[in-house]
């Protein structure tokens, strides 16, 4: 069957942080032809919220756990001050943007991280992606940005990994859609050495995915960016691609592509 | 030609500020059968969060200023924590809510308000309600839920007021539905005396209205307020209804009811 190709990009603090790195990239992500969904992470701006209203970060075994004051402090910076800011950006580069939380027509259904060791207080895992709706707002022109805020459909925010809700977002909309998932980062790719900012590896495979591993070249942070990469290209997403901001200009053809 | 029924209700301060109040409110909202649309104010959060990162209210002859500290402000507590906590809430109640600002799918379209004497800052007068999307939502089952954040198609935010973007609402969808705006405030109604609460006037009229006026029942601020209620009621707004909380409540008969 055809399916249409849908691309979903995710951008993160690198991006978001710099305004003029920012509105650059969502210049060229306007441009960007056919149906898109957008996935932005947060960004600074809620530490210096936080900061300015007096909060301290609640850390346990050197991980943030969301407390109250922390979930409402990043549904105001990432589903209110940033969501926004992108969605009226993007309108006037005229991309049709509509800014959402997963709570918004139930978009993306997530529960609270169940206990096990640590209470990671409202961190969200992410259950199920409401591909009617999305599917709807795409064939009426309009281009989807998703925050990193979900709910469990009994009243409570959660704070949400943007790079899962961009995997399973892409997961969701692969039984309708030709789907490609494009993460921005800092670097233009995996990289082959990590003192060569230009040694990007510009395919990697399953096969050679095992091999970079078992070489040590995929180390630290990369384990698990590809690890749900792959995990994404298992359950349907058709591609992945890594890179930097220009990953999303038609004219960049240096990042790197991940295929099983 | 005949045109279905839609109920636009909002709610401000009053019912925005009690979480207890809010959230039944919420509950009674998410019972009203039929397409509906809320609109919803600030209240005083903004304000908190405000003068917990130390930043002075700017004011000029009273009115209080939207400088871009305050824009920031506003946008993170009306779109963001207020926007998705009444939608979350929704959510729970079976009310397929989705939460949304007048950048988002450019559903409402303002300009920033023209400076004659006083510059305003970053305050919008609304210039165009996206009908056809706001169609879209509601014929596949969503409610929106506005807050009071406007843009300008340039990639300006803008400030705005609730009951202003609740008419211009009502009005604009008046092409597609039957449309029946309600304000939901603090009273149970326009009463004959501020000093007996139940002395609901539960009939005005556009004769009714001006004899109000001179006999000074209608006074101070529910002059601009129901003079906005009938300026939407000449646009094409169906019915007006002003109460308070119980307003949407089925088996609520008292309030006040504007017609022409």
């Amino acid at each position: 069957m055809y399916k249409e190709l849908l691309k979903i990009v995710k951008i993160g603090g690198n991006v978001i942080n710099n305004e003029e790195a920012l509105f650059s990239f969502l210049k060229d992500f306007s441009k960007l032809e056919g149906p898109k969904i957008l996935v932005h992470g947060g960004g600074k701006k809620a530490t210096e919220v936080s900061s300015a209203m007096g909060l301290q970060p609640k850390m346990i075994s050197g991980r943030r756990v969301t407390d109250n004051a922390t979930i409402e402090v990043v549904t105001m910076v990432y589903a209110g001050l940033l969501n926004k800011k992108i969605t009226a950006q993007l309108q006037k580069n005229g991309c049709n943007a509509m800014g959402l939380s997963g709570a918004d027509a139930n978009c993306i259904l997530a529960h609270k991280r169940i206990v096990k060791d640590i209470d990671y207080g409202f961190a969200g895992d992410v259950d199920a992606i409401n591909d009617t709706i999305i599917n709807i707002l795409l064939q009426n022109n309009v281009t989807p940005v998703f925050c990193a805020i979900t709910h469990d459909k009994k009243g409570q925010l959660l704070n949400t990994n943007a790079d899962t809700i961009a995997s399973e977002v892409s997961i969701g909309m692969s039984n309708l859609y030709n789907t490609e998932l494009n993460f921005v980062f800092e670097l233009k790719g995996v990289l082959e050495s990590i003192e060569d900012k230009n040694s990007v590896i510009q395919q990697i495979n399953s096969e050679k995915y095992n091999q970079l591993i078992k070489e040590g070249i995929i180390a630290d942070g990369m384990i698990p960016k590809l690890y749900n990469c792959f995990k994404a290209l298992e359950q349907g997403v058709s591609k992945v691609k890594i890179g930097d901001a220009s990953l999303v200009k038609s004219k960049n053809k240096i990042y790197t592509t991940l295929s099983l």
